[in-house]
């Protein structure tokens, strides 16, 4: 076995906060030994990495619902590893593990810090590691609460979801489907809307790069919107106030069309849509429901099982070096399905 | 006692729909006689017509709340009136009513026309005519039940409102005092601001046009802003958003900055500030709580007698000929208090 000293362990961190699309001098790459683990501690290894649009917000500076990665701090990340070593009773060797490793290859979690990184072991018996960043992680937790508890969908209603076929996305369109709910998802490209008709099983998939979306609510949306969960913004979401019922409920959930803005964000100028129809927009942020995550994530698991819901993962190879062009594609929208980075094998 | 067909009903009515602000040839002022009520009708003379906001949104095409005034028709406007006579028994020649009489001094609501023009009697014990067009009418029952049904602000949070002085903010700076809230006003110049601190007794009051709303808020809302009550929209709503606090409501009652836009409206830039604070925006249609009308009526005007709260009124004289001025009035923010509009003395 390899000494723990001998081990390098590669790493990305922030140069500098990117104006728009980040670039390549936005990183730094650089290269430390691999630490021992004080008492307390866990060495893990990284072996998948979660690219997630709400990393672009975390390079901002500013005020927001978590502190912003510091300029020449390691890239923050979620992920799933492995325990190399532990001075920690609550994990072993060889236990896979979920938390935020960050961008690098090795994560020392010191001790106390488990419950800021989020460190706990999966169970692969409820799904695969990369599910474990999916469905069955913050995407699918996301989904869940977000759904459930904000946009509160009831059977019959229409439910309306944009990055369909994105992480979060699936999941909702998925869940409003079980709810017994007409769904709609909004996706780019005809790949990407065949497979969440035909995969997911929503009742249709407005293709918003093929235009006119404005054009497609109307005709799959003949009763109006009831819950919107949006992870767009932009003039998506213009498109959809237009079209919402009375006592709608929008899910602010993300905004990734205006993540990359050089310009201040586009406000939905069709906000007193709100009044008109007596309607409300309420954002969520996924940690405040963490002490129920344990729940969701045995019911989710079950759909999984049972088959009653699919899940789909992009995973790109490339290990760490890779990062910068992962992220990028998750802007372009290239990724089909949740968006994770390989780094290594579990051994 | 003169006939009633030597009286003449003169009228405002909607020439075309405005572009921006409403102009002359928008109107058109008409001459009737004035009709005897047939069976269950009830002939009603105009005192006070209320000047509203929403009035603006009337005049234009398209799907709202209400159907919008149609071209050639008499404007629509809410107002109190006395009976001149009737063949309804639940109205006898003398009472004084509330309802939409329309811009026109004689209305003549025909049989089954009581509920669609909101026509009842009114008790000047609980309230004189002019506050029956102001806490004790609609713009009461919009602060009340946005106030507590949508913001539901608890003991100890900060409340903003936004035309403090006006209508319907009047009521809500005080009903959130008497709740137990730190109460912040804005609205336009000093004298508005010194009446809205020392005679409605809110904490404080931002002048919007001295400049800084953003400085004003940070000064005032030490603690973030935990409801904030919408009248204006534009660039102040951008302002507060900045300011919330988590799990803020945002009522979103008008947007009169707006209204006479010839541009598209201004959407709140600062929308994604809902996400990072847990926050909602939920639109308030005052109509949805007709059957609650007379509780709130009962309340507020306990707390008129035993001043607990206070009202003002901005009385305009000049009769029908003046509703076009009268208007204007409300859209430059000349009005101090609720503007009503003076018709007639009651016999």
């Amino acid at each position: 076995m390899t000494t723990l000293a001998a081990l390098a362990n590669h790493q990305v961190r922030l140069a500098r906060r990117p104006s728009g699309n980040p670039v390549a001098q936005d990183w730094n790459f650089t290269t430390e030994a691999v630490g021992r683990p004080a008492a307390g501690g866990v060495l893990v290894r990284t072996l998948l990495l979660s690219l997630d649009p709400a990393m672009r917000g975390w390079m901002n500076d500013g005020k927001s619902y978590i502190a912003p990665v510091a300029i020449g701090e390691v890239m923050r990340a979620g992920g799933i590893g492995q325990v190399v070593a532990s001075e920690n009773p609550r994990f072993a060797a060889g236990d896979l593990v979920s938390g935020v490793l960050g961008v690098q290859e090795y994560a020392l979690v010191e001790a106390g810090q488990e419950q800021r990184t989020g460190l706990h072991k999966i169970d692969t018996r409820l799904g695969t590691p990369a599910q474990w960043l999916n469905v069955l992680g913050m995407p699918g937790m996301t989904a869940y609460f977000g759904l459930k508890d904000v946009g509160q969908p009831r059977a019959g209603e229409t439910v309306v979801v944009s990055g369909a076929a994105g992480a979060v996305g699936q999941t909702v369109g998925q869940l409003a489907k079980l709810k017994g709910c007409r769904v709609v998802g909004i996706a780019g490209g005809p790949a990407k809307c065949e497979w969440v008709v035909r995969e997911l099983g929503l009742d249709a998939c407005i293709d918003y790069k093929a235009g006119n979306v404005k054009a497609g609510l109307k005709q799959h949306c003949p009763k109006g919107v009831d819950v919107y969960f949006d992870n767009v913004g932009g003039e998506i979401l213009d498109d959809v106030l237009a079209r919402i019922g009375r006592g709608a409920r929008i899910v602010i959930c993300g905004a990734i069309s205006q993540y990359n803005n050089t310009t201040p964000v586009q406000g939905p100028k069709n906000y007193l849509s709100l009044l008109v129809n007596r309607a409300r927009m309420e954002g969520i942020v996924v940690f405040d429901y963490a002490e129920r995550f344990p729940a969701a994530v045995a019911e989710l698991s079950g759909y999984l099982k049972e088959g009653r819901i699919k899940s789909r993962e992009d995973v790109m190879a490339g290990g760490i070096a890779a990062f910068p062009q992962a992220l990028a594609k998750l802007f372009t929208g290239e990724n089909f399905g949740k968006l994770v980075l390989h780094v290594a094998d579990a051994s």
